[in-house]
C-alpha cells in the first residue's frame, strides 16, 4: 500500500474501504466515499478495495497493476466485482463486471453445488462478457454454445483461437485485465466527450472499486436487490424497489425470481419472506436519508438471511420529484432551505410548468425541428389560424402548422395545442409567442414540406393531411403521429415553497415579458415583480383592430391618420387600463410600436384583395402601396423609434392610450422608445411624450407620472449609452435584437445553419438561445457602465429572450442590474437562479 | 481712436488702413487684411478705415456708433462705400453699399455736373436701396418714379411717409444706419445659419470696411472694373474682367458702357484707352500673385486716367481651375508644395473625375433624389437590363431606370451612361456599383413611379417614357428633362503633379476596391497602391455564368455541386489571372463568396421560367427551391463565411482558383473571408484553404503564398478581434456591413428615413455617407487595438465605402492601419486627403 503527498493531503492509492480510511471523492470519485459513510453508519458493506484517479490513470496508461495490495482483504477464493467510482455520477463511466475469479477449477467446484447445467451456464456467461468487454473480441467469433460440457469447450477453444492465448484461470490476470479495460475505457474519446458534455472537466479522474460478492452459493434465501423510498415521479414517500431471489434453481440461467418488497397481494414478498432483514433494509434507509442528506437508492443482497449493503446512489427521479424530495429533506431539518435551492436545476422548473410526453411511451417520431418552447400537446393538424380558430369552436384541439408564422397567425396561435413551422430559429416569431403563451412549439423542421393548398405535411414518403392526430414535444423538438400519453402540469405545494424561499435570498429583480391580458395573469401566476417588457404590437393584430391599423397605415395625410389614430385611442387605453388593474401596481414597462409597418399588411393575393374592399380602394392601388412599404431587411428597417420621429403620430396616440390608462387605474407607467441609436431621437419622442403628458394634465385636471427609458437594442446604443443615459430614467437591454445585429444574424433565417454550426463547434451554443457573453454580453456591460457612470441612478435591466438564462442574470446581478425580464413560464426558473447565484456568492465570499 | 488689449495684443477699434496699423484677419477681417497688404504693396488704395470685430457686435447690440473716429480720415464731401470683411471670405455678409452720403444738395451740385436726368437717377437709385436695405422699409410703399423733379418728390414724401422721418440729409447719419444694418444682419437667424453650414464657428465676427469713393466726377476717362489673371475654368492664365468706363452720358442711369479690358478686334478696350493705366494693373497683379502667394481678383477705379485699386479677392474658381492654380504657384516657386496640397479639397478632385453639368446651363429639374455617384450624363431612358444592352449595341447612349436594381441589373448598367433608381439609399446596390463604374447615379427618388410595363416613369403629372432624353446630374442628385450641356472629364498633368507630390508626404496606404477588369484598370490609373477589396460575387453575374452558378445552387449532392464548380473553376481562374495581370504585382485582396446564394436566383415569373427551362426542371420545383431559399433579412442571414462553413466546395473552387492564377501571375494573393463572427469560423476556412493550397503545390510542384485575413464586418468580430487577430494576417474593416449592424440600419432601407433624421438633425450626417465616429468608429478603434494587442504584425486597414472619406483615414492612420481602400474614382481625392492629414500633424507638432 503506498501513500502520496498530493496538496498537502495524504491520499491512499490503493485501500480497502474502511470507516477510518482516507476517502475523497475528488481522489477516490463518489462511489468510495459513499461506501465509507454507508460503513461508518454501521452499515454491513462487504470487503471493498479502492484504486485512487491517479492510479486508475496509471494503470490505464500501462503501468503495472499492484494486484498483491489490492487483494490484500480479499478471501482466497471468493469472487470480485469491480465498479466505476467517477467524482460525479453523472459523468458517467464503464459499466461493473461482477463474478471475477471463476475458473475451470471454481466451474467444477459449481457444479457440484447448483449443479452442472447453472454451473457451465454461470461460466460460460462469465468468458463471453470477459471476451467481449475485457478482452475486447469480436463476438461473431464465438459459437452460440448450449451450457453443456461441449458448449464449453467449443467456447473456450474460440477463446484460445482469437485470443491467441488461453482463456486466463488466475483470478488476479482477470482483475488485472479488467482493471486495465475499464481504466483505458474512462480514457477513450467518446466517454471524454460524453462526460465533459456533463459538465465534466478535461482532466476528469475515474477510481475504481473492488468488491467482494457473496460467497459461494449455499442453502437459505439468497438474492440481491435495490430499494429506495419515494416516488421517483412525485418525490412522495415510498418504498420501491425490486428483489430478485437467487434460491430456486433458475438462479445462474440469470432468471432468478423478482418477487415483492413489501407485502402485497399479488405474491411473495421479501417483507414476508425475510422480515428481519427487511426492516433492517427500511432502517437503513431512514438513516442513510438522514445521514447523507438525500434520497438514496441502495443496492443490497441478502445471504442465508443475513443482509449485506453493497452500493447507494442518489435516487434517478424526475423534475417534479426533485423539488419535492428537496423541498421535503428542508421541511425535516436534514437540509436547510439554501441547500434546497440549490439542489434543483432552474431548466426543471420549466419543465413542470408544461405536458411532457411520458418517459415511456413508444414514441412515432415523424420529424425533428428545433425545440423552441418546451412541452407537450396533442391535437390535428390544421394549416391556417381560421381553420385553427374553427376547430377550437368545434372543441377540438388542434396542431398548428404553418412554413413560418407571421402576426396575422397570433389569432390562430391563441386557440391551437401547439405550433410546428418549417422554418425559423429559436427566436422567430413562432418561437417567441409559442413560449408567450406557453405553447409548445416547434420551428426550423425543415425536412418537412408544408403544402398550404392540399393540406398536407410531407415528410419524405409520409404524408400527413388536415385533421390526422399529432403530438408535438417541444421539449425534444420531435413531431410524434399520433395522441402520445402526457404527464399532467403545474407548479405544485413544493415548488411554491422553493421559489417563496428564493425570493428570501435573492436580491435581482425578475420581470415578465407579456403582451397580452393572458399573459400578464401568467405572470402574476408565477409572481413575477412586473412587466419588462409589454409590446404593442401585438394589440393591433386582434379583432377589427388590424383593419383600423391598416387604415391608418394607408391614411394619405397626417390628419387623416390622426383621425385613424383617434379610433385606435380607446382600444390602446382600455388594453392598458386591463393590463394596469391585472398587474395590481407593480411595475409595467410598455414598450412604444417597434416592427415595420408593413408586418400589418396582407401580401397574399386573397389579403390584398379583402383590404381593397375594406379600404374602399382599387386592388392595384393597395398592391402598390403593400410594395412600397416591404423592405430588403425589415429587422434593420423602418420601424422602433424610426416610427416614433417619422410618423410621431402614432406614438403619440399610444403615449396618450398609457397615461389616460395610468390615471384611470392609479399606476405610473414606465414608457419604452424601442430601436435607439442616438440621443437625439430619445430627446426627440421625450419631447412630444412630455407634451402629451401636460395635455392629458390639462385635460383632466389630474397628475399623471410616468418615466421614459430607452431600450438598447442596436450595438450603437450600447456604446452611446454614456450619451443617452442622463437624457432617459432607465436602460433595458434588448438581447434579442442586441445580438442579431452584434452577430449581424437574423434570428429568423439563423435556423438554415444554427444546427452545423453549433454541431462543428463554430458557436458553442445558439446565441439566441444563450447569452454570448464574449460579444454581446460585453456591449452589455460596457453600456451598462457607460450608462451608469453618465448617470448613476439609472435603472438598468434586461428583457430580451436571455432574461431567464441563469448566467445572463449572472452577469446582470454582476453589472448592478435593477431586474431582469423573460416570458412568464421561465419566470419560476429565473427566481431561482437569482436566488442561486446570490447564494453561490456568499459561498464563495466565505 | 479706442485701443484695446485682446490677448496680450493691441487691436485697433476703428482705424484708417495704413502700411503700419494693426490689421488681423481674425479682429479686422480678410478684406481689411488684404486692403492692408495691398497698400504695404505700394498699390494706391483709397483712404479706408476698418471698424474690428467687436466693434461691429457692440454697432449691432445698440451701442452708439463713434462716427468722430471713423469719418477722421475722410475729406469731407466724399461719397463712402461700406464692405463687409469676416474672418473667411466664404462666410459671406452682408452686401455692399455705396454712394453714401448723396442727399438734397450733393444732389443739386451734381445737376450741374452730370445733368439733371443723370444726378436725379442716382439720387434716387440710392434713396431705394437704403430704403430697402438700411431703412429696411417695404419697396411696394414706393412709387415707380421717373428720374425727374417730380419723381424725386414723390419718393422723398413716400420715404418720409413710410419711415416717419425725413430721409437723412447727414452723411454720418447715413453711414451710421449702414454700419447699424450691417451689423444686425450679420447677427440675424438666416445668416448665422448659412455660415456655420461653411464651418463658421459660432461668435464668427464681422469687420466693416469704410471707404472714399472717386470724387465727384470731372472730365477724361473714369470708370471701374474688376480684373484676374486666369481662366476660372481651366486654371491656365488668361487676362479676364469687366471694365465699365463712366465717361459717358450714360453712367448715372446704370448703363456704364462695358468696354474689353485687352485689345480687341470686337471694340474699344481699356489698354488701348488708358495703357498705362492698364500696364499698372498687370503689374499689380503679378505683384499680388507673387506677395499674397494666390490668384487675386481685383476690383479698380480709372479716375482722370489715374488708376486706383479698391480691393481684392481670391478669384472665385471651379475644381480643375484650383488644383491648376495651386500647382502653379508652387511650381513658380511662390507657395511649396506642402501649401499647394493643403489648398486643395479632395472631394474637388472626384468632381474632376467626372463629367458635370455646365454651371450656367438651363436645367428643367424633373425630379431629385440621393445623389449617390457624381457626375452627368446624358442618355434615352430605358427601363431593363436588357434594353440597356440593345440600346447599347444600337450604339445609342442610355439612362437605366429600375425601381432598385439587382446583381442581374449588373450588365445594364455596364452599358448604361447613369442609373436612377426609385428606392435604396447611399449605398444601396445602384450606389455602390455606380461608385464602382464611376457611373452617374441617383438613387432613393422616391418621387417618382416607376411602371416597367408601360415602360414609363411618372413624377406628378410629368410624364416621361423609355427613349426619352434626359440628363442624371449625380453631384447635385438632379434628374433633367434633355440633353443638358457637359463638362469635360478627366485628370489633367496638375492633378498628376498635385498626386504625385501627395504621395511624397501620405503615409497609410490607398487601395482601391474593384471587381472587374476596368474597376482595376480604373485603379492603376488612379496609383491606387493595389486592391484591398475585390468582390467576387459580381464575376458570376456575367454572361453564361449566372446560369451555371443557378445549377450549383440548385445541385442536389456535394458531388452535382463539385461538378458544376469545375466548370466555374476555369471562368474564375481566367478572372483572377486578368486581375492580377492588371495590377502588375500590386497587392490584390480577394474576398471569397459573399452574398447569399438567392441573389443569384430570379424572382420574377419569367425569369423562374427561363430557369426552370435551362435546368429542365418543372417551374413548380423551381419556384419552391427559389422560395426556400429567400430570407427575411437577407443582410443578416446565411451568407459570407457562413457560405463557406456550410457548403465549403464554393470556396475551395474559389481558392483554387486565386491560387492557380497566383502561381501563373507570380503573385501573392490575399484571400479574406466574409462576416466573420467567431475565431473558429477563421480556423475552419484556413484550414481548408491550406489544404488547397497544399493540394495545388502537390499538383503542379510549384510554391504558391497567399496569405488569411478576415472582413471585420460584424460588431462581434470587432470585439473579439483579440480572439481572432492570432489566426489571420490581417484584420480589415468593412464599414459598409458594420455601420448597418451597428446601427440596425439596412443601407437598402435607410433611404426612407435617412433625409427627416439628416434634417431633423438626429443624425449629423448620413452614416453610410460618412463614418460615424463615435459608433462605428469606436468598434474600429477597438477592434484595432486588440487585434494589435494580441498579434502586433496584424495588418489592419479599412474597406468600406467610408475609405475615400477624409475624417475616416485619419482615424484610420491614428489606429496604425496600413491602407485604406475605397472605389477607384475616389482613390485621388484620398490620397490627397491622407497627404493632408499627415501635413496636418506635422503642422500642429511644429
Amino acid at each position: 500500500m503506498q501513500r502520496k503527498n498530493l496538496s498537502d493531503e495524504i491520499v491512499t492509492d490503493i485501500a480497502p474501504i474502511t470507516s477510518d480510511a482516507y476517502m475523497k471523492a475528488r481522489y477516490h470519485g463518489g462511489r468510495a466515499k459513499c461506501l465509507q459513510r454507508l460503513i461508518r453508519l454501521g452499515m454491513p458493506v462487504p470487503v471493498t478495495s479502492a484504486l485512487c484517479f491517479e492510479t486508475v490513470r496509471g494503470i490505464g496508461e500501462g503501468q503495472p497493476v499492484d494486484l498483491a495490495t489490492i487483494m490484500t482483504p480479499f478471501s482466497a477464493d471468493s469472487l470480485l466485482s469491480v465498479r466505476p467510482s467517477s467524482e460525479n455520477a453523472d459523468w458517467g463511466g464503464p459499466a461493473a463486471i461482477l463474478q471475477i475469479g471463476i475458473n475451470d477449477a471454481r466451474h467444477a467446484a459449481l457444479c457440484e453445488i447448483i449443479g452442472e447445467d447453472a454451473a457451465t451456464a454461470l461460466y460460460l456467461k462469465f468468458i463471453r462478457s470477459y471476451a467481449l468487454h475485457v478482452a475486447r473480441l469480436d463476438d461473431d467469433d464465438f459459437p452460440d454454445a448450449e451450457p453443456d460440457a461441449a458448449g464449453l469447450k467449443a467456447t473456450l477453444a474460440a477463446y484460445e483461437d482469437v485470443a491467441e492465448e488461453p482463456f486466463p484461470q488466475d483470478r488476479g490476470v482477470q482483475l488485472a485485465a479488467v482493471l486495465r479495460s475499464m481504466a483505458r475505457a474512462w480514457g477513450g474519446t467518446t466517454a471524454r466527450l460524453l462526460r465533459q458534455a456533463q459538465g465534466a472537466p478535461a482532466d476528469a479522474g475515474l477510481g475504481l472499486i473492488v468488491q467482494e460478492m457473496a460467497p459461494t452459493p449455499g442453502p437459505g434465501e439468497r438474492g440481491s436487490g435495490e430499494i429506495h423510498f419515494i416516488d421517483t415521479e412525485t418525490g412522495l414517500p415510498q418504498v420501491t424497489g425490486r428483489y430478485k431471489s437467487r434460491a430456486g434453481a433458475r438462479d445462474v440461467l440469470g432468471e432468478a425470481d423478482e418477487i415483492y418488497l413489501t407485502k402485497d397481494p399479488r405474491g411473495p414478498s421479501l417483507e414476508e419472506l425475510e422480515p428481519a432483514a427487511f426492516a433492517q433494509l427500511i432502517e437503513y434507509g431512514t438513516i442513510a436519508r438522514a445521514k447523507l442528506r438525500e434520497e438514496m437508492q441502495i443496492k443490497f443482497a441478502i445471504e442465508k438471511g443475513t443482509l449485506a449493503i453493497l452500493d447507494a446512489v442518489r435516487v434517478p427521479r424526475n423534475s417534479r420529484a426533485s423539488v419535492k424530495v428537496a423541498v421535503s429533506l428542508a421541511e425535516d431539518g436534514i437540509i436547510d432551505t439554501k441547500t434546497a435551492l440549490q439542489r434543483i436545476e432552474p431548466a426543471a422548473l420549466s419543465e413542470l410548468l408544461h405536458s411532457q410526453v411520458e418517459a415511456d411511451a413508444p414514441r412515432d417520431v415523424v420529424t425533428s425541428g428545433i425545440a423552441a418552447s418546451p412541452g407537450a400537446a396533442c391535437g390535428k393538424l390544421v394549416f391556417t389560424a381560421s381553420e385553427a380558430q374553427a376547430s377550437a369552436a368545434r372543441g377540438e384541439p388542434c396542431v398548428l402548422v404553418r412554413r413560418e408564422t407571421s402576426p396575422e397567425d397570433i389569432r390562430g396561435m391563441h386557440v391551437a395545442q401547439a405550433v410546428l413551422t418549417e422554418r425559423g430559429g429559436i427566436t422567430s416569431h413562432a418561437a417567441v409567442i409559442g413560449r408567450g403563451f406557453g405553447l409548445p412549439c416547434i420551428v426550423g423542421a425543415s425536412e418537412i414540406e408544408v403544402n398550404d393548398r392540399a393540406r398536407t405535411l410531407v415528410v419524405g414518403d409520409r404524408s400527413l393531411a388536415e385533421g390526422d392526430m399529432v403530438t408535438i414535444d417541444g421539449t425534444a423538438g420531435e413531431v410524434l403521429a399520433g395522441a402520445a400519453p402526457l404527464t399532467k402540469a403545474g407548479l405544485d405545494d413544493s415548488v411554491a415553497t422553493l421559489l417563496g424561499w428564493a425570493d428570501q435570498f435573492r436580491d435581482i429583480g425578475v420581470r415578465a415579458n407579456a403582451d397580452t391580458a393572458a399573459e400578464a395573469e401568467s405572470a402574476i401566476g408565477f409572481a413575477a415583480d412586473g412587466l419588462g417588457l409589454c409590446r404593442t404590437e401585438h394589440m393591433f393584430f386582434e379583432g377589427d383592430r388590424l383593419t383600423v391599423m391598416r387604415e391608418m397605415i394607408f391614411a394619405d395625410t397626417a390628419e387623416d391618420r390622426a383621425a385613424v389614430l383617434e379610433r385606435l385611442l380607446p382600444m390602446q387605453r382600455a388594453d392598458f387600463k386591463q393590463l394596469f388593474r391585472i398587474m395590481q401596481g407593480r411595475p409595467v414597462c410598455v414598450r412604444l410600436l417597434d416592427p415595420p409597418l408593413h408586418e400589418f399588411l396582407p401580401t397574399d393575393r386573397e389579403g390584398l384583395r379583402d383590404l381593397a374592399a375594406a379600404l374602399n380602394l382599387p386592388v392595384s392601388d393597395v398592391t402598390e402601396r403593400v410594395r412600397d412599404l416591404s423592405e430588403y431587411n425589415p429587422m434593420l428597417g423602418m420601424r422602433g423609434v424610426r416610427l416614433g420621429i417619422t410618423i410621431p403620430e402614432i406614438y403619440d396616440m399610444q403615449v396618450r392610450a398609457i397615461l389616460e390608462a395610468a390615471i384611470s387605474e392609479g399606476t405610473m407607467p414606465e414608457i419604452m422608445i424601442p430601436l435607439v441609436t442616438a440621443r437625439k431621437e430619445v430627446e426627440l419622442v421625450q419631447k412630444r411624450i412630455d407634451a402629451v403628458g401636460a395635455a392629458v394634465r390639462a385635460e383632466t385636471g389630474l397628475e399623471v407620472e410616468y418615466s421614459i427609458g430607452v431600450m438598447v437594442e442596436t450595438p450603437r446604443a450600447a456604446l452611446r449609452a454614456g450619451d443617452i443615459a442622463p437624457h432617459t430614467a432607465f436602460l433595458s437591454f434588448g438581447t434579442n435584437d442586441l445580438t442579431q445585429m452584434t452577430y449581424g444574424l437574423s434570428r429568423d433565417d439563423a435556423g438554415r445553419f444554427m444546427s452545423p454550426y453549433v454541431q462543428q463547434g463554430v458557436y458553442n451554443e445558439d446565441p439566441f438561445h444563450r447569452l454570448d457573453m464574449d460579444g454581446v454580453g460585453e456591449l452589455l456591460q460596457i453600456g451598462a457602465e457607460r450608462g451608469r457612470d453618465a448617470r448613476p441612478e439609472v435603472v438598468l435591466s434586461l428583457c430580451g429572450e436571455h432574461g431567464g438564462d441563469p448566467e445572463a442574470i449572472a452577469m446582470c446581478r454582476r453589472a448592478g442590474f435593477t431586474y431582469v425580464s423573460c416570458s412568464p413560464f421561465r419566470v419560476p426558473g429565473a427566481r431561482l437562479a437569482a436566488a442561486q447565484i446570490a447564494l453561490a456568492e456568499v459561498l464563495e465570499s466565505a
